[in-house]
């Protein structure tokens, strides 16, 4: 980027960061970690990140109680989070009134992924991170994942490594920084700051970390459960990175996203007429939330070891206790959600004249701060639509449970943030469905190409972190 | 915009859209109503709709009611609005807590403006309308300005001229379409859509309509409370119409605007730069609101026709009965809020090698969905700042007062909503400053260029309605 000598103008677009973003896209082999070694550094990470995880009682939490008048489960220090009550009004969906517990976390944490250019190709800072809430050991997360309480440093443990680089920096140096929502059926308007920074002086990595090229981590989103949620949400920030990647002309479907991701592509709708697609969607729906204490939610009942829904459906609130001797400290308790079942994420997409579209849902959730938000086509646990409760099937759903093998692009299974989720995984799929299926008479569905996706992601409040997650994947399809 | 017949795709931007806006804004003479008949139009409607104001007490509100327990103000019906309490925790500005009335609205209003070619230059359809809370008669709103609760007709009365304009109209045919903030200091998270939507068959023009070019718009927008707020905020969510104005060429003035306006200017901060600096702003801030009944908020008495602060400050609450031959309905009762003194809402220019851009302040106000939107340089009711309660003086609030003439390029009274308000006027100013005027060390203050204001007005919550409106002055300027 140029700054102007005695002007001090900066010419607008950075020309060669596109190009820079598709060279590390398209190296997969030629990066500074060799391909074996990523393996073994994952496997070493999860020997060496001793992790237990063992479910407790609610009286053994440490420094977490529940509140004697508001029943809202809460930290001493009045940081973290709470475990609260949401009523919900809504003229969306077969339930238009319901109350639930909900995750009020108002804290705005940092996500963070630094990137240097390491042998003339972009790498990212990724980390070895175990969660009390993983399935499995350590999963690639974000170079800084960092509550506002962890780096402050309320719980008093050691300093978050690398925070330094986004707290402080310039911000020409910024290729995304933008907040994003989370889960909006378990949090209540919980966003994140998703950061990419740029560095050119010379950065450490220390043993949790490992240099990655964008190629490679696209390979890995193919592997369950490995590329955290909180590394998916900001790769999908990542600016496009389009032109002269030489493998997606290796195939059609390669190429038919890549075009889709360029800004000069014609799409089925033109960028004003997508954004008064999502005006409508906000405009149409009614909702009204407001927090309540969390006894005076109702159908739930609160046991010993687990806050449950007389149903035994959506999610329970538990409690663990961790040892590990990798965090910031040694052991914790802390309270968990656990969802019921395997959810189906999943996004239809098809080529128009070599154009890749996706279907994308303008979706109601409770806890978005502003109402409707742009999910993947299909957000379901089908388990909670066998009973008589929920009402209407989600659209689409049966459709992608009989999807035909070749039309599944992608298919791994995906891990929700581990910090706050116990075992959350879900089925992520991608399904190509052809060109003929139209999203007319569907109103809160529409065909968005790539670029307007990328376009809608430089801005809070548009894609949910489901979208986002498939996004990445996405990009990484040939 | 083209459609291909086999593949459905379309051209991405509308190419001859920019230069059809360039010319209806070159045209203050040629338009189909000639500049005489404007006047006309508007003293002749100002006489038709009669219209009186009287303030009341409040017993004398008729279908309005302050509920036994939480002391709100409401309708009867639960529709229209109410005034609340609000409660707010910040850690911006001097005062850290407190609480105030608000009113709120959680329904989402449509303000449109029909946009037609005629003898091939683009006219809007304004409408001539009197509002309870104007200072004078008539003003000149958009073509369609009305409430959820006012086009369902809760109220009973006639149905909104051209409403189906905007109810019915396909995505494809919007100039633009977005949800936007109104008052944050007034307004709990109120939004409205803010449309212009361009239509090719007949329209008939009703009797308080006229089409107007807009440059003949940006021509009335000098004339003192004239031009109506949501006629402002319509405006300024308009596409840039940047190409081949031959008005621009004219002065040094024009030019630096114009160049301001194109996409592919240099400015002083690449866009990523902005939205990263908004992002900090958005993170750096914690605000947190909560609606609270009327009778618990702090420092305010109700009094038999007031419901105002211990000091005399801020605004009052009063309540009016209107009799008006030209509404939907002939008389009515309805409270407003009367605000204390006349505003200072200025913004600070400068030219950057022949590039204008405006200094804007990432303004916390508690009603805001998103804790902090661009205001302008300043925005501040001087006679509020006199006593000891509100602490700091707002930055550049003397320098504003303290401009010489020939560095004011724009200097009009204007009105905010009169549905809504009770003579809230404020002098709207654009002052320019030398090129060495830097926004270093201003955490809060950024320099942006045109157009990289009309890309934040694409979307939600980016940009104040005093900004808007000062924007839409600026791009008239010359």
């Amino acid at each position: 980027m140029e700054r102007h000598a005695t002007t001090g103008l900066l010419r607008r677009p950075d020309v060669t960061l596109p190009r820079r973003l598709a060279l590390s896209a398209s190296t997969i082999d030629g990066g500074i970690t060799p391909r074996a070694e990523v393996t073994d550094w994952i496997t070493r990470r999860s020997l060496e990140q001793r992790h237990e995880v063992a479910r407790i009682p609610f009286v053994a939490l440490r420094n977490w109680s529940f509140h004697p008048a508001s029943g809202d489960l809460r930290h001493d220090s009045g940081h973290f989070f709470r475990v609260e009550g949401l009523e919900v009004h809504s003229d969306y969906g077969p339930v238009p009134h319901w109350s639930q517990p909900i995750i009020n976390q108002p804290e705005i944490g940092i996500l963070g992924i630094l990137v240097k250019e390491i042998g003339g190709v972009l790498h990212c800072l990724m980390q070895a991170k175990s969660e009390p809430g993983n399935i499995n050991g350590v999963q690639i997360s974000p170079t800084v994942q960092a509550t506002k309480s962890n780096y402050t440093r309320v719980h008093k443990g050691k300093p978050v490594p690398y925070l330094e680089y986004f707290r402080d920096a310039p911000s020409e140096d910024m290729l995304a920084d933008v907040l994003q929502s989370e889960q909006g059926s378990w949090f209540y308007r919980k966003r994140n700051r998703n950061m990419i920074v740029e560095v050119t002086g010379d950065v450490e990595p220390r043993e949790d970390f490992c240099w990655l090229t964008i190629g490679q981590l696209q390979q890995l989103l193919r592997v369950d459960n490995l590329v955290n949620m909180d590394a998916r949400t900001v790769l999908s920030c990542m600016p496009a990175g389009v032109e002269g990647n030489p493998l997606d002309a290796e195939t059609d479907l390669g190429a038919a996203i890549a075009r889709s991701a360029e800004t000069s592509t014609a799409s089925l709708h033109t960028s004003t007429a997508v954004m008064s697609w999502i005006t409508s969607r906000q405009a149409q729906h009614e909702v009204s939330t407001a927090t309540i204490p969390l006894n005076e939610v109702k159908q739930w009942q609160r046991g010993e070891d687990e806050i449950s829904h007389d149903l035994g459906l959506f999610f329970s609130i538990i409690a663990v206790e961790i040892s590990t001797n990798s965090r910031e400290v040694q052991t914790w308790t802390q309270p968990l959600v656990r969802p019921y079942g395997t959810g189906v994420v999943a996004l239809l997409v098809k080529r128009v004249d070599g154009v890749l579209h996706a279907l994308v849902n303008a979706r109601v959730e409770p806890g978005y701060l502003d109402v409707v938000e742009l999910a993947p086509t299909v957000q379901a646990t089908p388990e909670n639509y066998t009973s008589a409760l929920s009402g209407d099937r989600p659209p689409f759903l049966d459709l992608v449970l009989a999807s035909r093998p070749e039309q599944v692009l992608f298919d791994t299974v995906m891990s929700e943030e581990g910090g706050r989720f116990h075992h959350a995984c879900s089925r992520y799929q991608i399904i190509e469905v052809g060109a003929d299926f139209s999203d007319e008479g569907l109103a809160d569905f529409r065909w968005l190409s790539l670029h307007q996706l990328t376009d809608l992601l430089r801005h809070s409040h548009y894609v949910n972190v489901q979208a986002r997650s498939l996004i990445a994947c996405l990009r990484g399809l040939r």
